[in-house]
């Protein structure tokens, strides 16, 4: 899975974003995984940066601003971690200063600034970009990628999904539920299906009680693509019990599910348990370090080949018709979007 | 489960209708169920009711009509297993007979039908119908009606459902997926949520290439209720792989699923697998002898407590409106009816 | 699986014993099966006989003894659910009243009263004994049976297997375990896999202290049979968390494991859960139901084809040497007997 | 879990043996693990040394043989995978150059060996040894170590286990399953437990004729510990299906059971489904991950914390007793060893 490098280099890196994302990539960078070093932290907050530094033992420089930290001579390669909407700034700078970038979804929080990254990057004339859609690299997705691809259940009809959290942040808000949560439902389904949206209606469900004022939760969103697979996502950012993804693939001549983690099996007190986890973190952990790795790996070959921009660009592309259907209360249409062939040859939809 | 009758009495039944479900009835009555004698049947094809008559050694008569069954003297009460549309007809006959009734679903194929029975019955003054809703006599399915009933999972927010047939016959309709396999679904959750439906939108999914040519399968049936619960059902009758049965109950505590049938588990060529169901008549067979049970109980007691004429008509009344959403391709609402105090005392649906 | 009979006779049944399990059969018989009728119970507490008749309104005759109602003329066939030690007194007295007798496990407590029922019955020419070993008409020991005749394993190697029952009574003893307990494997095993068994071991285990003073709980059986394949039996009677059955079959080409009942699946609080059952007549409920039923089809017909009197007999003689390893602490080995041709013929282990 | 190192030091490790599972230390140290270099490489074979370095693309020598290696000063730390016969020479040579060494399993193949390196580590005064079990790193396995110390069963009272694989070498013996396949189990249990052996009972099962001539599979091992737990465990090394490991684990007031690893789920042909794996490696690939990246950090800040060679004396020495007991066909006592302080202190089974 992990392509080989030779044995001796090391990515010189620096991660922009000290706060809960960041601290779990520099925590991988310095401990678990292979040719890297962090060199370099910035952060709004530069206590924070400084923290980091020393709670994980880095041989790393602070630095004011992450344009400093991108001009730094020493750092081949940056990872953003920071707010969604800095994202944009720091990626078309670190195109122009031709350093490879690992950026956070959202890729940027508008089309166009989406689009300026997509014709920067075209541009410069190859890929420095990787957006962080983490469950590409998950082992049970992958899986089912192929089994779509190998045709084990004919053609694919629709599928049944769920992204549940166990409690929203007290701010959250129902568009959030579209470019924090669903985001992630939006990539990995064209992965899977190498497919593009060509509807969607976003659905109210009678609200809980456990969710914060304002906010809609449970959602629907129901999506059609251009090949006429319907997909349904349950949202529901407060649903009490844990942390629960659920995926089921319809197809002409069977049906294939993604596993919720194996988990020890307990009897007792008549009742049959195994323990839900409590966040995505644990989730997706194996998921998160090959894709740090992969990235580490490419950029020292210097190529990319994990999702580039034009998937971080459909995703936001796609999540704002949702809010527009989110907004309107009825069904809308997404006019399909040509991939330039400079996202195409390098790196399809597989 | 089953109300204790006087151990000596015997209901002496009448079927009508000798197809596979009436021969079904036909043999639980005559080697599985206790207080009943098959004293009579009839068939439109009457060599089929002689034959059920001589494979089942009954000591029972063949009629030429229904008519003539229904007002035979012998005949205590009636199990109607022919085709949906002469349902309407022989009910009424039943109701003018004061003999009960057991009617497999559905109880008439058209709202009007649907009435005069409701009124007929009425008039009559006492409950003289059931309709053959076999899943609320399920274990399963009333688990998860005391779950929700004991507020376990707090508010029920939404439902997921799926509904799969191996094959459907040659000449199944896309209509007929609503009146024969949907409408199962529109009693069930009736029963499950005592709550009523206010819209449907029927959504067709991409076509399988297993099913028959002009037959719209699979399709989705998103219903709203009066309490705001959406519920999703995927109606997909040539499925391939065996029947299956899905329902899934999201309140705002927890979420309970409605479990497969326990199987044997083998681990054979690197896989662990379990022995699906090719059909209902196996996966519901506990419900059925349940089901017709607990009606000659009560007939022998002179209290039907089953699914009433009420429930059957709310279940052909929510279908016309699936029917219409499925033509014209949207959202439909569906007025509210009052139920008569008069199915509201005896039989709540509870 | 039901065999067909006329449908209107009626099988007059008498019932010893109305305790639990007594009672039990009382009520199926009432309420459930078909082509019986309750006509005679009798208990030595004379006012729990009259209880049942009143409680289960049947129009029976409460004897003053087992032996007034075996005697008794217008009793087709016997029920005995008594204490194991009256068992073979009453089946003596049916075998010499001619008629068919269904006699809860174990047919007799000790050898030689198996054996004069063997001699008795072979003596009056024809089986008139069935032995209540309900498991082989369990649908999933039959799934079990079925694969291992189809050769679906290859050749069987070995069983794990566990009996584990919530909370044993006050006064159990370490030697119930076996003939309480054990003696459904002891049985069990010899009908799903039609080989006789030539040694055990009970080996003691580190004592719970959930369990009553002096029984010795948990143990282990260890048992070899004459194809020299290996079972191992935990026996778990006060394992608190509820009722729960284990039979893991290990051949040459697979592995096939019997499964619990299914049960709704609940998510909450961070846990994935079904119900396990606290008992063992509603794991087994459909399996007793049918037993019975079967019992009363077969008598209406004049041929025996359940658990026979050999099968009784065998396991009360392996027991027997259970229990003496058990004594002894060591293992034991078992001489195999040969089966006489009245049951072979009639009746193989299949 | 990861002990946090300083991040810019990196250990420089030298690999004896090049085979499969010495050629998967190297690519996971060359491509995945942090800190590490790989240096040196010696195999019996001196061209799978040199192709070892050319495919994994290691800047790294070839040395003549292992005790060259061993002396090499570049070399930090040794990881040992060649044969087991090789083990103790090679940890004895690495103790006297006072170097970190990670044996894979046996530690040594007779107790003779095993006690001269407990001593010349003892007489060095500081752990140099790590034995290669690597299930004590699996996650589900430290779940259950964790469930058994905050006493959620209660008092353990027995352990059932299988170890289970789909074929062994042509040239595996009856034996073999003892020192290559049990011993993971005679460790994982002491570390589970921390509880010693003091009997075991060896048991040959019917053969299966899909072994190779002359090697008995399956066996039963019947082991009891200190404190009087029972364990059985299943060894089965040609069970065809695929690689299986089961622990069930049974206590006073419950039972928990090691999962399965996690796969997606596919209903197809009247079956639902999921994949069994076929080897160790991706059983167990996480943990072995986990192992020697925890390895190399414990190295870099100069404090061994992994299993110690105590603990691979103590699998050694009680697989001594199971084999006895295979030749012997009977029951051994396996008198318990005092743990010397020096490991008792550093590294107690926890």
């Amino acid at each position: 899975m992990i392509k080989q490098i030779s044995g001796n280099k090391t990515l010189k890196i620096g991660i922009i974003g000290t706060g809960a994302i960041g601290q779990d990539h520099i925590k991988r960078c310095a401990n678990f995984l292979s040719g890297v070093e962090v060199v370099a932290v910035s952060d709004i907050d530069k206590k924070s940066a400084q923290n980091a530094i020393s709670t994980y033992g880095l041989d790393a420089k602070a630095y004011e601003s992450g344009n400093d930290l991108i001009q730094a001579k020493e750092v081949d390669a940056i990872i953003i971690a920071s707010s969604g909407k800095t994202h944009a700034e720091y990626i078309l700078s670190g195109i122009e200063a031709k350093k490879f970038i690992f950026c956070e979804k959202p890729l940027a929080t508008t089309i166009e600034e989406c689009q300026a990254i997509i014709e920067a990057e075209q541009t410069y004339g190859k890929r420095l970009v990787q957006v962080g859609f983490m469950r590409s690299y998950d082992r049970r997705y992958q899986e089912l990628k192929k089994i779509i691809q190998d045709k084990k259940l004919g053609q694919i009809l629709m599928i049944h999904a769920a992204h549940r959290n166990q409690e929203s942040p007290e701010n959250f808000t129902s568009e959030m539920v579209i470019t924090d949560t669903l985001i992630h439902e939006l990539d990995i389904f064209r992965w899977l299906l190498n497919d593009e949206f060509v509807t969607v209606s976003m659905i109210p469900i009678r609200k809980t009680s456990k969710a914060p004022k304002g906010l809609q939760d449970p959602q629907f969103a129901l999506l059609e693509t251009q090949s006429g697979i319907r997909i349904n996502v349950e949202l529901f950012v407060n649903c009490q019990y844990g942390y629960d993804i659920k995926c089921e693939i319809v197809g002409e001549e069977g049906v294939a599910s993604l596993p919720a983690p194996a988990a020890v099996s307990i009897c007792q007190h008549e009742k049959r348990y195994d323990q839900i986890l409590a966040n995505w973190q644990d989730w997706f952990l194996e998921a998160y370090n090959i894709e740090i790795q992969e990235f580490i790996n490419e950029c020292l070959v210097g190529k990319l080949q994990g999702p580039d921009a034009w998937r971080g660009y459909m995703a936001t592309y796609v999540a704002e018709f949702c809010i527009e259907s989110q907004k309107k209360g009825q069904e809308i249409a997404i006019p399909v979007l040509k991939c330039p062939d400079f996202y195409r040859s390098d790196n399809k939809i597989e």
